[in-house]
């Protein structure tokens, strides 16, 4: 046994895996436009060709929030219908499905959840175009699917994914932007992996970190930015035991508003885009109710959360989510539990 | 003023309006069933001798529940694929958009909110058949819709809605029953009415009033059942404040989880579908971890939610919401909340 000092990094005890593999995102980025912009080109040539009439994404958990940011790129960019079906519907219900001249995309870290397999077959036999977005090459999702996009986003050992979600994002963005052929899509492609680096310098660890007490918390989203919230309300669930749910812009008022009062805590998110009016007005509302609004579009009397500026709107989701991901273990932390460990979860759920 | 006391109903001062409008749906069932089978009949045949390559649905709050069952309806019955879209792709992005061979389906009690009335005209220029699914007759959502169907719940005074939720289930039904030509499904309509008074005789109260100081909730539901776990949440949060959040059964047991623990509360619904045994699995898992566990299917270790023996399969979430909507407002009284009156709420949010 040596008793020379070991070098260690200073950063490394205090830096979970979540956190360190978030980090990679945008090296991962730069490798899967590397590797898969040819087949998104040749994809999105055939789509142009033969549009889907309608589009179908499979997906739980993180891979459906990214699904979701999905599903508004292509309604708002395309004007094509995107219908989220669950996997049971093929699993549970062995129903007859009729999806010819449909796009089917499922979205999948393991590629080997039954249920999802099972609807990836059903979708085929409906005629459909199957096209998987899965970071293990090697799966059998892979192998189904008519084009197999892997990820690239590299081992993932943290059983909160990370680094999966914002490059199943950018597969989506990939996706719309050769499909359109629109300059804004394209270039934002181009410029996300130095928007993610950006966005991972910054720091929402002083917005995140007085949640260390709270019971209860919405995040709010709209359009593009919905499955940012999905995403930020399930991590907060999984990762810090803070029950967090996310709510479109729109529907909180409905409902949901009756929760919120002094003090209740609202992270809300939004990008420049057509929606962020509105947005800005829900924020106000909140406020007039003594909501504790943290908020990326900048309202008087809620608490700024940094973005990067200058950056194409339709990549502002991500960012927000990568800089979230770099926060919200400190969170955990300071609620006395270990981010990479969220109790009673594994890292593979294969559902049925 | 005159001296003579008045005569008072009994009851009358304990029922809000919620419970009373809600203990009418079973007539309003009779009603809509007596008025609009016709129209059900003849959309039915149209839509078999054209058949809609897929489905969009739109709609908000109670609205959308009522929505998510019919998707659900239509896929395992039709194997079609639903997509819920949201109104903002036409009232804030103003995307063109391309629904030929399409079925649009707006559901909403008012008739009048803007952003959907906007998505509804959109969906006809690009060619959908149009269905509306609406309370009000007179209403400008009626007139724009190629077959409008009234939900006939009747006037609704309390701001949560409760009759035209189950109005609008049936609508969907009816729907399905008539499109699909199945026996079964037939059935399940003409059984509606009487299933709802026996739903409505059934009492929750006993395990919905231990909830009187929790702070948080789930509400599990699959399939056929997930809209009504998604309309239960929002009542609690709506009428009783209480923070509960509805997943898919499947969904549960990704991150989700990480806050159940000994004593959670959790209500579990369910269907004696294909989709019972995975959800009784879902339940003892949820029991092993110490949750405290309301369900509506038999398992050991949880405490039974009263259910209607022996009727259809496809009408069992209905009237599942049916008895609860005849017991939560007790909660919101233990509480100290009037059902009928929720926090920052009015009846109509109109939303662009």
């Amino acid at each position: 046994m040596s008793l020379t000092p070991q070098p260690v990094h200073p950063m490394a005890p205090q830096v979970p895996a979540m956190a360190r593999e978030a980090a990679q995102s945008a090296d991962a980025a730069r490798q899967q436009i590397t590797r898969c912009s040819g087949t998104f080109a040749e994809l999105g040539a055939r789509l142009r060709q033969h549009p889907p009439r309608f589009i179908i994404t499979c997906a739980r958990g993180s891979s459906d929030h990214a699904a979701s940011y999905g599903k508004y790129l292509i309604e708002t960019t395309l004007g094509r219908a995107v219908a989220s079906v669950g996997p049971s519907v093929a699993s549970v219900y062995n129903t007859p499905l009729d999806w010819k001249d449909s796009l089917f995309i499922a979205v999948s870290q393991s590629g080997r959840s039954p249920d999802l397999l099972r609807l990836t077959e059903a979708a085929r036999e409906a005629g459909a175009l199957v096209v998987g977005f899965v970071n293990h090459e090697d799966s059998p999702l892979m192998r189904m699917c008519d084009v197999g996009v892997p990820l690239c986003a590299g081992p993932e050992q943290s059983v909160a994914a990370t680094k999966s979600y914002l490059l199943s994002g950018l597969a989506f963005l990939q996706l719309v932007a050769h499909w359109s052929g629109e300059p804004e899509l394209r270039d934002a492609v181009t410029r996300l992996p130095e928007a993610l680096e950006a966005a991972r310098a910054l720091d929402w660890s002083p917005a995140l970190l007085r949640l260390a007490e709270a019971r209860g918390l919405y995040v709010l989203g709209r359009g593009i930015g919905l499955g940012a919230a999905l995403e930020m309300a399930l991590k907060f669930k999984e990762t810090c035991r803070l029950h967090a749910e996310a709510f479109s812009t729109a529907e909180v008022l409905h409902g949901p508003l009756a929760l919120v009062g002094p003090g209740f805590p609202v992270l809300a998110l939004g990008q420049e885009d057509n929606s962020a009016g509105s947005t800005r007005d829900v924020v106000r509302r909140l406020v007039e109710l003594g909501a504790e609004v943290r908020s990326v579009l900048d309202v008087p009397g809620t608490e700024a959360l940094p973005t990067v500026p200058g950056i194409p709107t339709a990549i502002a989701p991500l960012c927000q989510v990568q800089s979230f991901y770099m926060a919200v273990h400190r969170l955990a932390v300071a609620r006395r539990l270990d981010p990479d460990a969220p109790p009673h979860l594994r890292k593979v759920t294969e559902t049925v």
